[in-house]
């Protein structure tokens, strides 16, 4: 994604857990929720190998058993973590370029404002959860591959139908791919929170913005 | 980097360890070379954090004295196998981007036709060093960022180059920001190298480059 991760885990439809309620968040049923807003953090700033269970759980004062009640595995928690990001960031799309206050293409640029924001006040660690997992991909049965592919695909969806709104608005060209163009922007994008977070700089992703919207036909 | 790996360490200057000689390469002196080339490739393939030193010394067969011989740590040989990756990197840039025979703008389309082949050789596997250890980069002191940076630099000023050339040759306005056009080429092909990696397809390497071809103005 974009930007700086603002997770705020889901809490209200989780089940109660069976066995001895771990220490910390005993008896408020958060726990799962803990994990996953945790958990998002540091698979954001060091990636899933980087991110140990041990150190999760440390963090949060949450015993083992009470990790494994809720995940099989660190993959199956991995997984979680991503649909909980992807649900987050849906949310997060749909109120930016929602927004019936703003022309389309000033929609798009006001998340590209909100990434920025977001990269400043997390100081460049963290980037975007989608992106850093995708560079651990690379086995052929890799499970977080084709679950982050969709991810992509439903970002570029939006940013597409937006797009499409500013064709109507008369801001882009009737006869721009809009989809091509939405891909060119996820791509561009991602490479340039990876560029922000080396150089600890927003020029990236100014770089980039600026330049796409300069060159969008009209 | 852009693409498919293919680091030939160095060889011939590399010093004659002391202590007992590794099982394998014995008598060869080629122990931190070879150490070096599968390290360039277990990272590139899983990073970091998912690369562990056993692993590598088991896959070559030497032993752990003969490896902490050579580097003091870890981290030291991440950074040697980022130096010998940057070192391959720029051979490969100057053939390509100094090749008189082609016209600038045809050198760079070299590249990513050399690109798009390496991503196809390794099936994806394998994408960017630099791009793949850039995005696990996080903590404030990180050794890696600011050398990973100066690579980006690096590779950034040769195309750089290249397109001052293009303008001189007439295939690029003469106006045109060289080295901003630059820096939008390294964040969109990373990007891109990232996104083909989670397809595996080389459509976003195509879509990238095609898209920036066809914006540069003239």
């Amino acid at each position: 994604m974009p930007s700086a991760v603002r997770a705020p885990a889901h809490t209200s439809t989780v089940s109660r857990p069976r066995g001895r309620p771990p220490r910390a968040h005993a008896g408020r049923g958060h726990t799962r929720a803990a994990l996953i807003r945790c958990g998002t953090e540091l698979l954001t700033e060091k990636g899933f190998h980087g991110t140990g269970v041990d150190a999760l759980l440390k963090r949060l004062g949450i015993p083992k058993g009470s990790f494994y009640h809720y995940f099989a595995s660190k993959e199956e928690f991995g997984l979680a973590v991503i649909d909980d990001y992807a649900a987050y960031f849906a949310r997060k799309l749909d109120r930016l370029l929602g927004d019936a206050g703003r022309s389309p293409l000033a929609r798009l640029r006001a998340f590209v404002a909100e990434g920025k924001a977001g990269m400043l006040r997390y100081r460049f660690r963290r980037g975007c959860l989608v992106g850093t997992l995708g560079q651990e991909v690379s086995g052929r049965d890799d499970p977080f591959r084709k679950r982050l592919d969709q991810v992509f695909a439903d970002w570029q969806g939006r940013v597409a139908a937006c797009l499409e709104e500013a064709k109507v608005a008369g801001e882009l060209a009737a006869a721009a791919d809009a989809q091509r163009l939405a891909a060119f922007f996820w791509i561009g994008w991602e490479g340039a929170i990876l560029r922000a977070k080396l150089t600890r700089s927003t020029a990236p992703l100014d770089l980039f913005a600026d330049t796409f919207f300069d060159s969008l036909p009209r």
